[in-house]
């Protein structure tokens, strides 16, 4: 049997993902689907088989381009799980359809999970953020559309202080920001309700993983006594660390830290950038997806609902 | 009785202080000491009570230039008290020796504090760092003269980045050093033997005053079984605090947060900007000075040793 | 269409829940369900569209009365869920015989409970009690019933002193009972094998809402070291909280606190009078129900197989 | 040699304490303290060691009458330490002074220890505050003199319900007033900025024995962020515990918790109403004294300066 | 009807199993299952009723052999929930095909265990072990085919030494082997990345039921920052904890403890021997299976995937 | 000036203690004072400073025979800081005299330590062992003859099993006791109302050292609620600790944890054996001296009673 073929929209969106034209969980998951979907409609097989055959190729190219990617593979296995019928003509529809319903959901997600988010804020609540979600931003935004007053601390977030962009964006909607450094957030607990973040990926043992820094602000807000909730779609769920896998933890630019400018002044020290931290179930109160929310604990049943139990590989891999 | 006559060098001094011309502990501790001994020389006071009353103005000049400071009524009260006699030339004869007795010692109490930490140093352990403190490095210092192998993390901490200073320091003694942001600290914790920082003041109930951010890594460090030293001279215990005073934490200038440049793109946010937090003695090990190192629970004792109770006020008020 | 005509029966009942003449979360539950039954039986609905709209308004009806408690929704969803079939009489027959079936699990729901519940307690240990439950007493009723000696220390709970209630029941047991203040509790917690109580509301965080104090005690067990179980009915999940929705804590008449007969001692003071609190699920080591034992950070896992992920709304609301 | 002479003052003193007459911690050793200088002026003693045995002897008979009484003990020790002299006239002069600045001290000790607890108040706090302490109420006091706006959220600390009378005092000073039961202390401690309770005693190894329900608040403080302090004259400390003796708790009048008009309903149970607990001095930040704040693990340093080890007796033991 | 008709080879097995010839999770499970299974061929059953019946006196009989061990009613209950079809034939052929399929899935467990437990384990890494447990070692068995460099720190396990066995194993596969007494386990935590424990048996609860010892082992790894984890096939789930049941805990000879020969030297002391303690789940950080990781707090989920809900008995309850 | 005479006891007893045929702390202590005892009446010293340098020179002699014993320096500081006078028959009377002091109080010492450690425990109270401690069975000796019923839990103590020594003491003594292995530690500390230990040495930070597995029970004793005492003559106060030097931990022969009876059978591990381990101040509640009890935390102040602040070096040192 040739090799399956795969349609130019494919290689696009697989170029597109390596090469981060196409970045962001979201936004990735969403072009994955799609260009599953544009096979469907594209191919040209003329078995069942053939066809699933290119389906799983053109899944199995998407998915090399990151594999370390969450949301990646989490779309391609939704949507092949979707695959059935005994004609072409019945796995092509059911594929187009499935795309369709999971493109939807994921556009209503972070809506759903934003509205979850905003119920557990009160009229009146200051939140303490770190880093930039739109997750945890969308739990802002429908507090504020359900017409409650929130007032947020926002760590800047070194080394990137993406949270000037969390500030901004506040201040567009009008919430009373106080922008503090990162070495201020013990102090700054004392006037925080919660804390509010996002997460890079969530682990089967209940652990988040998110920028760096999360982890040492949830024990902190422990010991202040201040609950920590975590808003993360289920894309961001990861299904390797059901079969326990760990999240590999992307080691940065110095220069992030360091710039050239102020080096000299430093002189020959060895810089470490870790991107992300992992933060252990015990530090967390919540985290809150667009299914719900779930003690860190409790994430593996949802897990195991969406991805199964992982025993038997994924739907793209190679047949024998 | 006319004003007692101060002299201009306790003027100038008193000055210096006031205009920061004389800043850090030690140096203010230093001078302050310094002029009393030359109020005491240039005197000419015709009885003791004269004599006595213009050392006491002298030390009030030199206390309200600063009257947070804490190592310059440590430096006064310990040359006052150590004024005795029964003749002007008796109590000029004791202040002079006073004087020099405490420069002394204060040229040694680095020394001795430093090597007293070394001793808590293994030969190939690490360090983590927070802001840059000398009482600190003397401790580096010395368990390097010692012939120990000493590793150090510095933690860049934001907003000023003085860990930077740290780091080259520890470089030019040959120190590897791995420099990281604030946000990183409790992953490295993992990898460190020791947290090693200074202390701004400390209080009777334990509490150590420091650079803003020692608060937050001393929990983490706790919660990953990484003990915590300070290093800090008994100029650095905080009289005031035995009658319950809390020191005042410093807000400093919010562009050392949000530079001008950055302002605009993150708009009409509050910024604050805390110089110091507190670390409760419960997440403290050992508080090291040149007396000896103690748990923070006991430093009173040692206030209570050096200023007694702090009952019936300061040498230098006024007399009715 | 009309608006779909509802039974006296229903609104008898709606009035008596409303009126609190039907009060207690079992018997709530029960009466609604039994309404919901007796709407089915005597409709004159024409057609299933007719039919299921009656039903609906019927269940609208019932859960306006008392919006906020917890056993009234999941017993009018238990009924709703289970109407099925293309005729009017089927949906009839489907709806009464539900309702049987719910009657009877609910029935014996709190045996089970206690069954469950007094498989923990070992012959010969102590329990401590907060309030007053019947789902807890009924573990120790089971308890008893299997030939354990069992000991109570019984807080009185203030401020409507429902311990007495407590007391007394056990004493009719047989059961030695030690009644203390509740200032009393961290003391005899040295002598407690076990804590034990109700709940008014769990939520989907694994948090459980009780009378006030149970958090306090709870927090003082966990450092004692004595495990502290929940007992609670299905019926007490609360399905809200799985979309983040906080419980309202109800604030209570304030001379249940402060009596006229001694305010005037007290003079011009606020008094707060919330009737539960919240206990956060680190603390509380197993709710047990009818359905078996759970750690709380599983419960919401129960709590998805009995209301699904919430996402569509609740069976009653009005369709377009 | 016959029975030494005790003073008809000594005697009625002698009675008057133990009869409760003379009752309060201050009033005790006020009272005390007098009798032995009315002892030592109506003295007929020929020879020193005459006038040594009837001190001795009054001493004695003076303690005898609440043996477990704290300050009574303290005020005896003080005042015997500061008899000295080589005859009878000396002897008698140093007692009636020491008399007499034991009671001054005595008398400024409270406000003193007042204005060390309100140096640890800023302007704004909320307290929380347990049962009725004099020495706590002087710390708020000061800080109203100094001008800082104090509010308070007072527990009614069953079963006496002492909180009235703190509630009241406070009242009349203008403070604004929230009482809640016991049972709502977690909740509000969300509230407080500090809990502030007074002391039955203080022991060596830094456990404060305080009213029932002190040590259950103590550990809900430190579990949300909130700072205890305890403010307890030095009278209060407790000698007999630096050689390891324990505090012996009292058992109060069961109807204290279960009045006769509430035991019917009840029946026949068991009622236990110890009058304090013991808090370990893990969960307490502060002792304020009036010789200053310690660290409760420190309190046994200022036991030793004030009352030796303890080693060799008491100064009104008999003398072979 | 007469008593159902038990194959010689069930009478066997069961025999084996209750003198302990057959001994070991694993071992006692694939042989009750195959025990079984020669009863389904063997069987002389007219009818279905018959057949059943004999199967479940066949299953009523291994399992009374020794009613607390866990694998063996996991074994029988899922060879019983097998069991379909409307005649002798269909009922005999399901049985036969569940045992296979049973034999087959237990054979692989614990290398699918092994396999998800390496993952968690990176190259490098220092484990610490109490006890023996094939299924621990499976974990590092895998990590070690994955080319992972692992290092033992081995408890030797008091009072029976199994970490001797351990030691060897480890040894035999080239691991660095530590061998320290139970004593020196928090010392040497701080060199550890994971402590690997098995399980005799999990509860619903999320307790962990393991040899003597790991209690306290996993308390000081939680204190020194190690994460704990606990190998353990689905087979060690403990059905009775959903209802509430404990785990007895077998008490072993006191020999073993205190030898014949040491007995002397002693006198006449008692001696109590517990062959196992209780973990709560606030202490394990994961519990590996061959159906994947899980937070304590949710294996709860997978014991009711596996085995419902348990609330309508045994499938080999006598039925009336 | 020629070396110092010394004599020929002092010569015999320092070969004695470097051989161990004196050992263990007290009677290393006695033994050394008492030579120099013998030297000071032995000395043929014309000169003051011939008299002051052949003491000096004794001590040396006497301590570099085990530089790391803690009670030997002790020992010598004492005696020599009681060495005073103008002539040498003046600076003999006050040696012998002071050694005779010195010894009449390690004589006593035991004794009274018992005492105060008896006065913590209460009639009917359980105390767990580990390893073997006179000073800490003094304490239960003096409860015994106080009158109090006490009962024992005793740690074997691997791997000496010193245990069974404590054991056979507390029988002698009709207390019952019961014997476990360390791993069952956690099991039965919710039996035991304190736990009881001896120390090594105490560290200025408050850190204990003492028998390996100290620390882990520690920890285990604070996680069950069980208060921790440490009985511990103030012998074993370690003054080098008060200038931070670290206490070394001996490595004992690996043949005690694994005989070479053993050691085919588990093949070729490495053993560690550390005779000692650390145990934090924050896990122990209370140090009970003969001077008295103290929190961990304070002990460094009566090591400043005892030995001053170390900063002038040994008495025995040379001088120019």
């Amino acid at each position: 049997m040739n090799d399956p073929a795969i349609t130019p929209a494919v290689t696009a969106v697989a170029d597109d993902i390596a090469e981060m034209e196409i970045r962001g969980a979201a936004a990735i998951a969403d072009a994955a689907a799609a260009a599953i979907g544009e096979q469907a409609q594209a191919s040209e097989a003329d078995t069942p088989e053939e066809f699933r055959a290119e389906i799983r190729a053109a899944a199995r190219r998407l998915h090399e381009t990151r594999p370390t990617a969450v949301s990646l593979p989490n779309a391609l296995r939704y949507v092949l799980q979707g695959m059935e019928g005994n004609t072409v003509a019945e796995l092509r529809d059911s594929i187009v359809a499935t795309v369709v319903e999971f493109r939807r959901e994921l556009d209503q997600a972070q809506d759903n999970l934003g509205q979850i988010g905003a119920n557990r804020l009160r009229d009146g609540d200051t939140i303490m953020t770190h880093c930039h979600s739109t997750d945890a931003l969308s739990c802002v935004r429908h507090a504020l559309n359900d017409g409650k007053d929130i007032s947020a601390i926002v760590k800047e977030t070194r080394p990137r202080k993406q949270g000037h962009i969390t500030a901004r964006q506040l201040r567009d909607w009008d919430v009373p920001v106080t922008l503090i450094v990162d070495n201020a957030a013990r102090r700054y607990l004392n006037d925080a309700d919660h804390v509010l973040v996002g997460a890079d990926s969530i682990a089967a043992d209940g652990s988040v993983i998110n920028k760096i820094g999360t982890s040492g602000l949830a024990v902190n807000a422990r010991e202040r006594g201040v609950p920590i909730m975590v808003a993360a779609q289920t894309l961001k769920l990861h299904p390797g660390t059901m079969t326990g896998h760990t999240v590999e933890i992307e080691m940065r630019d110095e220069r992030e830290v360091l710039p050239d400018a102020e080096r000299e002044a430093v002189g020959d020290v060895r810089v470490e950038n870790p991107a992300f931290d992992v933060t252990p179930p015990r530090y967390v109160d919540a985290i809150v997806t667009e299914r719900g929310q779930f003690p860190p604990e409790s994430i593996v049943t949802l897990m195991r609902e969406l991805f199964g139990d992982q025993q038997n590989g994924e739907p793209w891999d190679e047949r024998s």
